[in-house]
């Protein structure tokens, strides 16, 4: 019982996204297979334009024209500061606390020696560039943490020390975060990170 | 900070398939971006060929010709047996099993009144009709013990009772299950269809 090349080759590019196993993505394109012609020749057509997204040539976001509304805004840029994110969503993510007015700058990916990801693979020299040209103050690292992200920020740190503040997000007990299911490190961290109630 | 069109369309369509919700689609929309032009025009062209999947005239399983492998078998035909399930996923799973040799007939979802699923928006009408043109023996219906699979099959059960033997797939214990686990239901099952030992 063997599927149709068109079923199978679907099944692959789905299997390529995280999260997503063989089966699920059998299962999601069997589904598909029930969708009607224009529902299908529409997701298809939107898959395809995805190639044709432009970014902003300053801090890696979705943008129609050169630069995105964010960098383009000179209240933004008044700030001198940038906040440094892994990625678009990440960057999303901040935008969404509406407790940052300042301008990003998107790395789209974190160093990882072992994946052959290295600083010239992420955004750092653009960062680096930017940073002396716009006569930044403030850099904040808003990237998680893992290992790579560690090192990511390491690397980040020794490159700009000498011309800007560099500072990196807070960690520690999440809002609404039970201590009891915590891992360890989460709690040493936020013992580490202790503040003089005021 | 909002995102292009294109992006919203691409999670709109994913967020139909299930277990996609807005954020897994966001996620997946966003790594998709980062693939290349080739890669994004292949994968939207593979989605929009699943239109043109033809499927067997007898039991709906994907064919490009009339009539699938199975259904034109003669071996499989001999055996006056037809193995109803719900869609191509189960089909294709009793296959895998190899313990079946006869023809599938694949109904395309369950009688479901709520969502306006009557027997006319399934695949029933076919099924007595091939039961009586081929002369079938047996029919097993091998649909899950949902209220719904219930219903369907003593629907079935009413509309061929005359004709031909049906059957269905017995429910118990699975194996490698343990009793502890499983669900009051299952248990019931299981006890109710006990085997004399021989």
């Amino acid at each position: 019982m063997k599927l149709p090349e068109i079923i199978e080759n679907t099944v692959t590019h789905f299997s390529r996204l995280p999260g997503v196993g063989g089966k699920t993505a059998l299962r999601q394109t069997l589904i598909m297979s029930r969708w009607t012609k224009e529902e299908l020749r529409l997701f298809g057509e939107s898959v395809r334009q995805i190639a044709d997204l432009k970014k902003c040539n300053e801090c890696g976001f979705f943008s129609e024209v050169e630069l995105c509304n964010i960098c383009s805004s000179d209240v933004r840029a008044a700030e001198k500061t940038l906040c440094v994110v892994e990625s678009i969503t990440d960057c999303m993510a901040i935008e969404n606390s509406r407790q940052y007015n300042g301008c990003y700058h998107i790395l789209g990916g974190v160093l990882n020696p072992l994946l052959g990801i290295g600083p010239d693979e992420i955004n750092i020299a653009k960062l680096v560039a930017r940073v002396v040209r716009d006569e930044i103050e403030n850099v904040i690292l808003a990237v998680g943490p893992t290992v790579e992200g560690d090192a990511t920020c390491s690397y980040i740190k020794y490159e700009l020390d000498d011309k800007v503040n560099v500072e990196r997000i807070g960690f520690g007990v999440p809002m609404g975060g039970s201590l009891e299911y915590l891992d360890a490190l989460t709690i040493s961290k936020a013992l580490e990170n202790k503040k003089r109630l005021v």
